[in-house]
């Protein structure tokens, strides 16, 4: 008789594609869908990285390559790691992976013990909570609340949640859903708990060079940090390589062994020849990425004004990522509606509008009184953002 | 305070990637090395594969894909293994990975409690037994003896060391390293003890399709045994990819949603591309693909040949897969040389020959009495095969 383990049982998803999957039998029955849900980018690869691809299959790079990546990649991303964050990361610092999620699991795997606790971001990428849950930690979170311009670091509450058994903390700073970002003191207090609290942590970075104003700063480069951090690297975002599946683990070279050994019992290896098309992304002509960027920028402006002119909506304008996260929670008053799934599902079937909502980024914490849904503006292009977005607000008048 | 995680100390890991460092080591040296110890294929990617991935880039198939892969791979990957395997599977039952390898891990993952016993080949490739004790089971290993043509089943023995603990059975038939298959009457008597004892069943066919004579009979497809067996299927052998990364889990619904959703927080997904690269590889023309199994052969009969010249040395000659596991009991005796690695790094030394040993393909059984060493044929031409194994030879006088 077919039996799961036991430990599936504490296993999580993503459950944003079940969005996906709605909102495609909407569209499939014939209607008009503005995909707001979707963190995919609908924009082509810069041709600099298929050509350094197609070029190295041409050039037999088809067969296996070493399980932390081929050396020239490795050591073109540490020089391009440092020259924007001031680390210090040699090609010995580096793990390539088949994109950039594999480094949350395999982080947790190194580094936790059952019973540890983990110190995570909730409203924040669901996968967080299913892995230190599924390899028996405790999942701990910590939250954002709304300040002038972003959404801020609540400090003390997580100051508040450490004991003695917490021993990592992810940090998604640029962070996915909330864009929000810590500022020179937030890093600096943050960095004194680490240090204090002798913990390891997990930066996903997944989103630092999606930047429109002001510049980028990791966590990793913090006095002492280079040592307790694993930076979750990927080429998905600033290449629009989503699909293509590259990324890479970049931290101490003691923690980067044990997942190189994980590599080996995963996947063998990353794709070879794609390797070298990052290698050319990173060194080529940089014409391309930019423009990626700037019509990042333009959606989020555009997106932004729309929703701040909407009634019981208010918008911060995030300086990087390409998600928007409204506080929705007036409009929902003023509806009448008052669960999450039922305003997503009522916007979806009377606008086509379809986003993503709080409840898809981790579960809810106690005595939530603010509502926010989740709109990513790198899937759906600009007259679509203004077509879409204009229904939304005619339904919501 | 660096402290890795306890359950690292349980993980494996491929010791053959040691062999491969010494012998670039010696390369480097400038000394000549021929290379039986990789798995890898020296041979190209077939054309069809390689414009079929070209053309759905310039399609714009670089975004995200479903977990389980794009629909269209799913089925045509379902009719093709039915049409070779006499079984019934649709789309549902596949989930594409980024490579063989991934299947090991989350079969185990999805169906082993810890403190369950998992029966595999021993020799036998190191990651099962890695995969087993890190998720917490207990490896039980069975073993295969010489037969007049080739290595059988060590029936009698698997039988005995089934208990009421046992849960899986890990089934490498064409096997690595021993080139070992089933027979009718073997399959048949494996399948009483499955349904018997309720077991459920990895059969890694990586090498499935590379067979030179005859023709190869999955274990899924015996009576009853489609809804308790999960294939590992891999594109990287067949079709020379082992750098692309693909593959996929095919097996029973409910165990294959477990498998999608450990895809969900490992990986988001596969390559996207690359899968319409397969379609194209599987339904496009075969002439390469024979070209590549007859490359194989020819180098499998050079091989064997030579070997089976030597004083001291017996080798069996394979139907499928592309190893050879020579008995090299006489000559060590004749030799004086009474451990593995002695003898593979004299060998490596003094002829520039570079293979793995038994010590390479799981933790060695007690009173084992007679000595193997593993040569792969995939990753040398035919004219380096005759050269380095006559040097082995001429060392071996």
């Amino acid at each position: 008789m077919l039996k799961i383990a036991d430990r599936i049982a504490q296993l999580g998803t993503e459950t944003a594609f079940a969005v996906s999957g709605e909102a495609a039998v909407f569209a499939q029955a014939g209607n008009k869908v503005y995909p707001f849900h979707l963190g995919d980018i609908n924009l082509p690869t810069p041709g600099t990285v298929i050509e350094g691809s197609m070029k190295a299959i041409q050039d037999g790079k088809t067969g296996y390559c070493p399980n932390t990546g081929i050396p020239q990649l490795r050591e073109v991303l540490a020089e391009d790691i440092n020259a924007a964050r001031g680390t210090h990361y040699t090609m010995e610092n580096i793990a390539i992976q088949p994109g950039g999620k594999p480094t949350i699991g395999k982080f947790i795997m190194a580094l936790m013990n059952p019973g540890d606790e983990v110190l995570y971001p909730n409203p924040g990428y669901p996968i967080y909570e299913s892995q230190i849950e599924f390899h028996g930690g405790v999942a701990v979170p910590y939250t954002y609340c709304e300040g002038k311009d972003n959404f801020e670091f609540d400090m003390d509450a997580l100051e508040k949640s450490i004991t003695s058994k917490t021993r990592l903390l992810i940090l998604n700073d640029l962070q996915n859903p909330m864009g929000a970002e810590c500022n020179d003191a937030e890093f600096g207090r943050l960095a004194e708990l680490v240090l204090q609290h002798d913990l390891y942590v997990l930066c996903d970075e997944a989103y630092f060079d999606m930047r429109y104003e002001g510049k980028s700063k990791s966590f990793a480069s913090m006095p002492g940090l280079e040592e307790r951090c694993v930076i979750l690297y990927t080429f998905s975002k600033k290449f629009a390589m989503t699909g293509w599946r590259l990324g890479a683990s970049v931290g101490p070279k003691e923690i980067i062994e044990v997942i190189a050994k994980i590599n080996v019992n995963d996947e063998s290896c990353s794709n070879h020849f794609i390797q070298y098309g990052a290698i050319a992304g990173l060194t080529g002509d940089q014409t391309e990425v930019k423009a990626i960027l700037q019509t990042l920028k333009d959606r989020r402006d555009a997106a932004v004004d729309i929703l701040n002119s909407i009634d019981g909506i208010t918008c911060f304008r995030p300086n990087a990522t390409f998600y928007l996260f409204p506080n929705v929670t007036g409009l929902m008053q003023r509806k009448a509606i008052d669960d999450y799934e039922s305003l997503r599902k009522t916007v979806l079937h009377e606008t086509g509008v379809s986003f993503c909502t709080r409840l898809h980024f981790g579960r809810p914490l106690p005595d939530e009184k603010t509502f926010y849904i989740r709109l990513a503006y790198s899937g759906i292009d600009l007259d679509q953002i203004a077509e879409g977005l204009g229904k939304f607000k005619n339904w919501a008048a």
